[in-house]
């Protein structure tokens, strides 16, 4: 009814036999001690832990939620013991740096673990992904002082960090925040103002939280070239490390939400609160771009586990359900009707959500691996090339991967029929779980804007081309592979389309800027399918050899979800390309005033 | 934030311009009496009861839900009241038989107080659409003892009706079902049996509830061959109509679900309960089907209402809230931020929400238009050829309009950024509420099969035939109107596509019975693609004419969003065709254990 098994089976694929990570690994000095022992032992660990502790908490959290009073907010029964145990046991540092007692892990390994974490418990899942961001963002940009201070009882979870970005007039244009920031004549500043949305602003799982603040100074100059970033710890930090009297950052209530009811989404007010700044004075938004960047990667990976989730949590449904026959007569006579599979529709959503669970756990993967190359690889062109794939893939990651999670986990939802609107079989909470990964971390229609705006037309296309590179080299690197040309044609085929695309929108928006945004959501949606179909080549040029040896059928059914992907989704591509190539002027014609109505 | 005003212009268009109701009514004996004064007094007057009384009730409604306790169910604060004064003012049987005490109103008109209903309060509103379905099938197959019985008081809305048909192992397959009718002496039936998702099964709303039950005879034929249809009332009735003693029909517990919560889902139990058959014994189904073939209009409608309160309230909030500048540059300089409705992509979701809403008002209309005729026309020909028509429009109205309902919510919920998952609101409500819709009244899979199955393969095409003549019709009768040529080509393409990819599956199900429900949901979709592309034809061809001489911009921003609809949201049905086309093979390679993992 509702279950959860990390897929390690697929997890291993991806990794070692997809993406070889060992040999990336080994060629790397940061990266070489990651032996494939080390890497077996942490996923069946990180497995066990997400499996046992936390997924028993999904439900109980979602239907108990986060408690608010008189400023203090309680997470759901059972939330802190498991807690204390996963921080116990290291998973708070798991990708953190190893200078600062970090365990330096690879994101291609975190990447796998935080699927388990949003697979198994969403909610739960929040607290350490921000923990692991605000680290990053202090590891990056914070002076030696404050990283000493603040990253080992960050790994450690002894603190965890958030961050604090939206007001209520303030969201997407965060040019428009009003919180300031008044230096003290010992260097900090004084933090005043309110933030909204806060995840895990307040709450009872450990000691202290580390704010990271995006604030005004007096004299910034308007908009969001004048922001700076400060950390405000919710205690303050004696010299020797422990705390202090209490800052006034303090929760002024939470909000009730669709979903993630487990995770404290706080009004934070900073009345006063002392803070100390973060990089150089103005320059905030780019180090939080640091942390925001880890976040959108890591939502995008929470659309991933909830689409995984529900899928075998379907599948354990359908598994028992037996309801009507077979399309050409019983499968299963002695039965009272066939069990639900069967029924081609039924393999079609089952199909739907396992096409793209698959190719987007590949997915987080390949990005990872730009991640890691573009952090440890000793080559600079190397490291260049990498980077630039990622911030072409970040907002694909994000938006891609939370759009299809949802509707992954509404079309696992349809599976159950009426079971599936009921609380107690789970499958609902998925759907409302996998909701604000769409919203949160910068919209969707935000993440196409970034794609299309920033990422493809401003650089001319120069990034696309970097990836659509790595696609041509793999489709010439496998022209004498029989098995393969039937996808590489069609893979082919939808990187033209996209290029074209590409072509038509960087020419038409030189005349009109609205044509960016007015293709960008589709554009990604199209960018996405290619992506896939890409890893999909990738995943069949492997498992297809394997899969007449193989006697567990994990290759074959391999081969044949990719038909599916092929067959049966890629065609969306044309679609999509017809919409970008629509234009803006539909779009831009209705008056504003005849979108209210009455 | 959350806002609801009955969108009266549009359905005066639609009703008068469009389809021009009054001349139908006029031609028809049954429905003379139905003058453009009555329908304008019903239109305002259903806006107030819809806006003012049911409205305010939503929020709350699905905040408190329905309670359980001891058997009783009671309905959210407030709803008795509403039902009280709404039953007063004669609500209950607008569309009722006038011989019986009904309005007799004609479905072109109770269909727009259904979708006012259903935006205003979409959990209210379930309690009278299963009174007026329980209410049509009773006139239709009770005997004229039973109807006089029931009949004025359903109307009045003293007692309301349900619908009995799921088990706990029997949804989409009722040939499972295990509840059993024994004849007693006196002519009536001991039923027993327990039925699940009973919606208004148990509620404080009125006196009596008629629950309209399918059951199975000692000596009944296995399968849905041998299922009988019984009337069991909560209370029994005396011969001069007062309530006698208590049936055994009790209410078990009420289902906690994911929206709908102030609709009471109910698990029943009939111990024993006295029941008296509808219709003739094991020919309960085909009675049960008057029910449920109004019911999934009704749903239909369930999610255009949505769809439609959605993006009044997204609207209502996009006026208000200011973030960042317009693509060319500010356009509101002397604000902090342009409304957001400068941002193409806002504008693309809005455009989309309304192009569905729009054609989705006018697809209801144009079944109930169907209906009516059927019912109505004094010529056989006529009255049967839309009766076709209704039979094959009747799973895509379900299914279409339910699925561009939630697809709508969830759009118009993106506009508000965070706000939209915030309870408080509005928005995510109506996403949780549209969701039910996709699932119950036949899964829209079903609903998908009976298309594509019962209504277009079985019968070679003959229904789909005379849909397509009455597009052809109206291509035809345009051809010297050059304002919608544009219009029309892309309507006979996309015409063309249906009919090929019609035959396709025609042949190929010949062979392989699977490629039926293989094509099936790709194949709804494009029916009901190209059924919004008439149906926005038929609108622009006579609002284009209009525009001109009309200073309140409706008949402008109807070409407009027709604009929007044809070049970019039509293209989807080639991706539609092609995934049709593409087979069952890619749906049923997969070894069912596979699915299940490990």
């Amino acid at each position: 009814m509702a279950k959860y098994k990390a897929p390690l089976r697929d997890m291993r694929f991806v990794l070692n036999e997809v993406f070889e990570a060992d040999k990336l690994w080994a060629a790397m000095p940061a990266t070489q001690e990651v032996t494939p022992d080390l890497v077996d032992a942490i996923l069946e660990e990180g497995a066990k832990v997400t499996e046992n502790e936390l997924f028993p908490l999904n439900r109980t959290g979602d239907e108990e939620g986060c408690q608010f009073s008189d400023g203090d907010v309680t997470t759901p029964a059972g939330f802190k013991d498991a807690y204390n145990l996963m921080a116990e046991s290291g998973w708070m540092g798991l990708g953190g740096n190893p200078e600062m007692g970090g365990q330096g892990m690879p994101k291609m390994l975190t990447v796998l673990f935080e699927e388990m974490l949003y697979s198994a418990n969403a909610s739960f899942a929040l607290y350490p992904a921000l923990n692991s961001g605000a680290a990053l963002c202090l590891d990056n940009h914070a002076d030696e002082a404050m990283k000493e201070q603040l990253l080992p009882a960050m790994y450690e979870g002894r603190w965890l960090g958030t961050m604090c970005l939206t007001e209520p007039h303030s969201g997407t244009d965060l040019g428009l925040i009003r919180t300031k920031a008044e230096p003290n004549a010992d260097g900090s500043y004084k933090v005043s103002g309110t933030k909204i949305f806060i995840t895990g602003g307040e709450h009872d799982l450990c000691d202290n939280i580390i704010h990271l603040v995006l604030a005004k100074l007096p004299d910034a100059p308007a908009g969001s070239r004048g922001i700076s970033l400060f950390m405000v710890p919710k205690f303050l930090i004696n010299e020797d490390g422990s705390l202090g009297e209490r800052n006034p950052a303090f929760c002024g209530s939470i909000e009730h939400k669709m979903g993630i009811k487990g995770s404290a989404t706080c009004v934070m007010n900073f009345d006063g609160a002392q803070g100390w700044m973060i990089g150089e004075p103005n320059k905030g938004l780019a180090c939080m771009f640091t942390m925001m960047n880890y976040e959108r990667l890591s939502i995008g990976i929470q659309g991933l586990g909830l689409g995984e989730v529900a899928y075998q949590s379907a599948m354990d449904f359908a598994q028992e359900r037996i309801q009507s026959r077979a399309p050409g007569g019983a499968k299963y006579p002695e039965k009272a009707a066939d069990n639900i599979l069967v029924h081609p529709d039924v393999r079609r959503m089952a199909l739907n959500v396992r096409a793209f669970n698959e190719a987007g756990r590949a997915f987080a993967s390949y990005v990872a691996m730009q991640l890691d190359t573009s952090k440890y690889h000793e080559d600079e062109a190397t490291r260049k090339k990498a980077a630039a794939l990622v911030a072409l893939l970040t907002p694909v990651a994000k938006s891609y991967l939370t759009d299809r999670g949802l509707d992954c986990t509404i079309t696992a939802q349809q599976i159950y029929g009426g079971q599936g609107y009921i609380r107690e079989w789970g499958a609902e909470q998925y759907v409302r779980d996998a909701r604000i990964a769409q919203i949160y971390e910068g919209t969707n229609g935000i993440q196409a804007l970034d794609l299309m705006g920033r990422k493809v037309v401003s650089n001319n296309g120069e990034y696309l081309k970097l990836f659509a590179q790595d696609i041509q080299d793999f489709i010439e690197s496998n022209s004498d592979n029989a098995a393969v040309q039937p996808y590489l044609e069609k893979l082919g085929a939808s990187l033209e389309t996209l290029m074209q695309v590409t072509g038509n929108v960087i020419t038409r928006a030189k005349d009109n800027p609205a044509e960016v945004g007015a293709a960008s959501q589709n554009y990604l949606d199209l960018f996405g399918l290619v992506t896939y179909a890409y890893l999909w080549a990738r995943m069949v040029a492997v498992a297809a050899p394997k899969a007449e040896a193989d006697t567990s059928g994990f290759y074959s059914a391999k081969v044949k979800v990719a038909n599916y992907f092929f067959a049966r989704i890629l065609p969306e591509a044309a679609a999509l390309a017809a919409q970008v190539n629509a234009g803006a002027d539909t779009l831009m014609d209705l008056e504003e005033e005849l979108f209210y109505g009455e």
